[in-house]
């Protein structure tokens, strides 16, 4: 089995090599501009790869996306359709995400950023806010993370609400389903959080519309991808005190750029991209059983669904 | 049935007065300074009473502490001895506990402080923490307060810890108890929040020994009492970088001084005693059904232990 593998920094594809090479005996694996011949290559492992990268194997038997997202993959206008893609997920990135979702819901909720800035001030200033349980979260997207984030802010005590595609039933969360239940997920809702793949239909979700059915000075938390924001959108809505604050861990364009306005805006926290990631090792421990598995069974956990985008 | 009651803002006290007298019928609700005939009064309601405040009342049943501490009562050297004292403690109170320390916790297991930095300064940096179950948190008392944030804390992932006088079983929770137990506690101890009550014991427990035995650059958070910290020895550990970051609640003097060093210090974060409090209407209720329980039966929940201190 031969493996053709590609990550936009050089060092990080090397150690990946190795790693794999490591957990695959028996298995070649060749950086993506080092293919020798293409034809043998039957698997792929990519983050973000280029246009045309995937193009050039004419017998790839699956995709990897190094990540749960599989938009980066999608995003190649030649991509062999055809071709199963797998995703990589796991107990970490799970975790992960559960804690960056209950601090930033914690934040918002306490208001931090105004308590900072009382500290700032040498200001004794007590912020009183309701108690978690009067205090309605929503969480967009039930999928692995969206899911386990639900069921941690209704175990710190939320109302916690959640949206899927389907129908979803999570303890403790009420649960909405498709462009229908949207509006009465949203109505009240004071701290939204965005766990939705991007696709055709969810990008820009996050729009003047749907911000603007939230409560009145609601708060917004995007870890899922940039594209889903509008940022201009987000922006006027600060502006007009719809929205109080925005944490944003993920960017139309990342790194975001030295002189976009949400660097130094008030409402806005923005953390790189850092929500959850998979360490690297147990990432290509993952990886490497999925090919194993999909090499031997024809299929493995965690396979994406092309035809949804996700 | 005569009340006497005390809180230091005038207004405050008038609503509790009303408060309380629309709850108990029959009862005679009285501001402290406004007592007719001394000899009468049977219960104390008070939150932080002047010395000698209580002694006048020779026929007193029991005093009720506006809050979950005592200290604030015990503090008055005329306090009569033998006279019960009750707390006022309630799910409210240990929500509102749950959520701050829930946020503190991750704040710095996150290292938000750090992260904000890099924002201000535009920097794209991600900093690689360690995921929630490798990271040990511990809480010093594991009473209605201490417990529950412990358990939030195993919930949300983190390799946890707690301390208290006697024996405990907390699922998901290493338990330590007593003095000897306290070494064992503490060492490789990453982020540290005190919920002890404040006592001859306790006072000054979080000293420059005790943080020595946390691991190097631990972080430390104080939403019990101010005196149990030795803020010398804090500020000691700051500049020496045994202690990176720490989030106070409480202090020695509150309002905290204008000029006092903390406001400004990069490593410590202030909120004004908010981490927790029950809302007053929630407080008065708990507070008159004690009230009544006890005058029935001569005894009730949340009766505190005066030998004990709290
Ligand atoms: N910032 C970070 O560090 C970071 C890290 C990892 C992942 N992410 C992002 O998080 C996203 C979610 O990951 P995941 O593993 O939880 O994904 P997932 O398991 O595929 O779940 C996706 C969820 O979104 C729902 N959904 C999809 N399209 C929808 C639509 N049009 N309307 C309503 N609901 C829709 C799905 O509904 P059904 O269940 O009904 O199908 C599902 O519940 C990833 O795609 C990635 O963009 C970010
Ligand atoms: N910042 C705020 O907003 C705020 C709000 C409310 C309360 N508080 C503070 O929080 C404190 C704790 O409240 P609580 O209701 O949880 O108190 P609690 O129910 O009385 O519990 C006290 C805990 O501390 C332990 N303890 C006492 N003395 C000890 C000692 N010498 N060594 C080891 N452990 C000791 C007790 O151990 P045992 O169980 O073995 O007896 C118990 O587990 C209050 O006293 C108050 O100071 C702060």
């Amino acid at each position: 089995m031969k493996v053709a593998i590609y990550l936009p920094d050089e060092k990080t594809q090397a150690w990946w090599v190795e790693m794999l090479e490591e957990l695959l005996p028996g298995w070649t694996i060749e950086p993506i501009d080092a293919v020798s011949d293409p034809a043998e290559i039957t698997y792929g492992v990519v983050w973000r790869p280029r246009p045309g990268d995937l193009a050039r194997f004419p017998n790839l038997r699956a995709i990897v996306s190094i990540g749960a997202g599989i938009d980066h993959v999608l995003d190649d206008p030649d991509l062999p359709r055809d071709v199963p893609i797998i995703r990589t997920v796991g107990r970490d990135l799970t975790q992960r995400m559960r804690e960056y979702v209950a601090l930033h819901v914690l934040r918002h909720h306490r208001d931090m950023p105004r308590q900072l800035q009382a500290q700032a001030e040498r200001d004794w200033h007590s912020i009183v806010v309701p108690v978690a349980p009067n205090r309605v979260v929503g969480v967009l997207g039930l999928g692995n993370l969206g899911a386990a984030a639900a069921r941690t802010l209704a175990g710190l005590g939320f109302d916690t609400r959640g949206w899927a595609r389907t129908e979803k039933e999570i303890d403790g969360v009420t649960t909405f389903a498709g462009a229908d239940g949207l509006p009465a997920f949203l109505s009240g809702c004071e701290i939204l959080v965005n766990l939705l793949p991007l696709t055709e239909e969810t990008r820009g979700i996050l729009d003047a519309d749907l911000l603007g059915q939230l409560a009145e000075g609601a708060c917004v938390i995007n870890c899922a991808r940039g594209p889903h924001l509008v940022d201009d959108d987000l922006l006027a809505a600060l502006e007009s005190g719809q929205i109080k604050q925005a944490t944003l861990d993920v960017f139309h364009q990342e790194p975001l750029p030295g002189d976009h306005a949400f660097w130094s805006h008030p409402g806005i926290t923005v953390t790189p991209h850092v929500a959850s990631r998979i360490d690297a090792g147990t990432g290509a421990r993952i990886i490497a059983e999925n090919l194993k598995s999909f090499e031997t069974t024809g299929t493995c956990a965690d396979l994406a669904d092309a035809s949804r985008g996700y």
